[in-house]
């Protein structure tokens, strides 16, 4: 895929964010793409469920297992609007899920509020020897600005 | 709690994924307590659901968050019988359980077959910040016989 498919699909995680937002969610959003068809595309549901671990991306996750029924996810993109977080990339992992492609960064989500474990996605790559590729920082200037708006509302809540 | 509460808990664990054995799972269990009281304990669905992300913790801690209508678990242990992968102990520390109380290895299951992200819980806590409080190789030999229970059935799967 070119950079254009990465925007496409990361635009469709950052208005997936957006719609979550708008629900009364946290500004988080993730699409699994798979040879140019999405997957699943979700937002975070932590506070709608509720459950600790409904971040976008182990929400989206499950939707794809589900959707294709099986555990791995082979040959499939993950467009995250922030960094996966220890928890999600690990999930990333466990779906063997070839690729991330993320905007904004864990210290964009802790300086927003979120109590996030402080372990990039290089370094659980790293230490944990998996084989996803990385692609940091992607149009982070739009998944940034998701935290921007969120923030603007005086009914956000952190967690 | 003293020890034989938090062996009465991790053998709950442990009965909860042979539980999960027999119907098919991968062998393991979790507990989440609160003064003394269990309020989640479950085994891993992952093949059942199929969902990469519904190991025993994950799968317990979204319905303790159920169970008591939060995102968050303060005061609770949580008692798994493998030492949390990387997914399940950012999961605790999302869910803000306490304590967590593990009986095998992550080397352990790797050892079984299983593809772990090999990131111990004292590197996960150091290297994020986490308070959570570890107890590790807890009634280990009762936990690893799961995994010589389970290696010994051919029809076991991995992932």
């Amino acid at each position: 895929m070119d950079d254009n498919d990465d925007a496409k699909f990361m635009r469709m995680a950052i208005a997936k964010a957006r719609q979550g937002m708008a629900a009364g969610q946290s500004p988080f959003g993730a699409c699994i793409v798979r040879d140019g068809r999405v997957i699943a595309c979700e937002h975070n549901v932590v506070w709608r469920t509720p459950d600790a671990t409904a971040h976008a991306e182990v929400t989206a996750i499950r939707a794809a297992c589900k959707a294709v029924d099986d555990i791995k996810l082979p040959g499939t993109t993950i467009y995250s609007t922030t960094e996966p977080c220890p928890m999600c990339f690990a999930a990333i992992h466990w779906a063997a899920v070839d690729r991330i492609v993320y905007g904004a960064s864990i210290a964009d989500a802790q300086h927003a509020g979120f109590s996030e474990l402080g372990i990039s996605n290089v370094d659980m790559k790293r230490l944990g020897g998996s084989p996803v590729q990385i692609v940091p920082a992607f149009l982070a200037g739009e998944a940034v600005e998701l935290f921007n708006q969120w923030l603007a509302d005086p009914k956000h809540r952190v967690y």
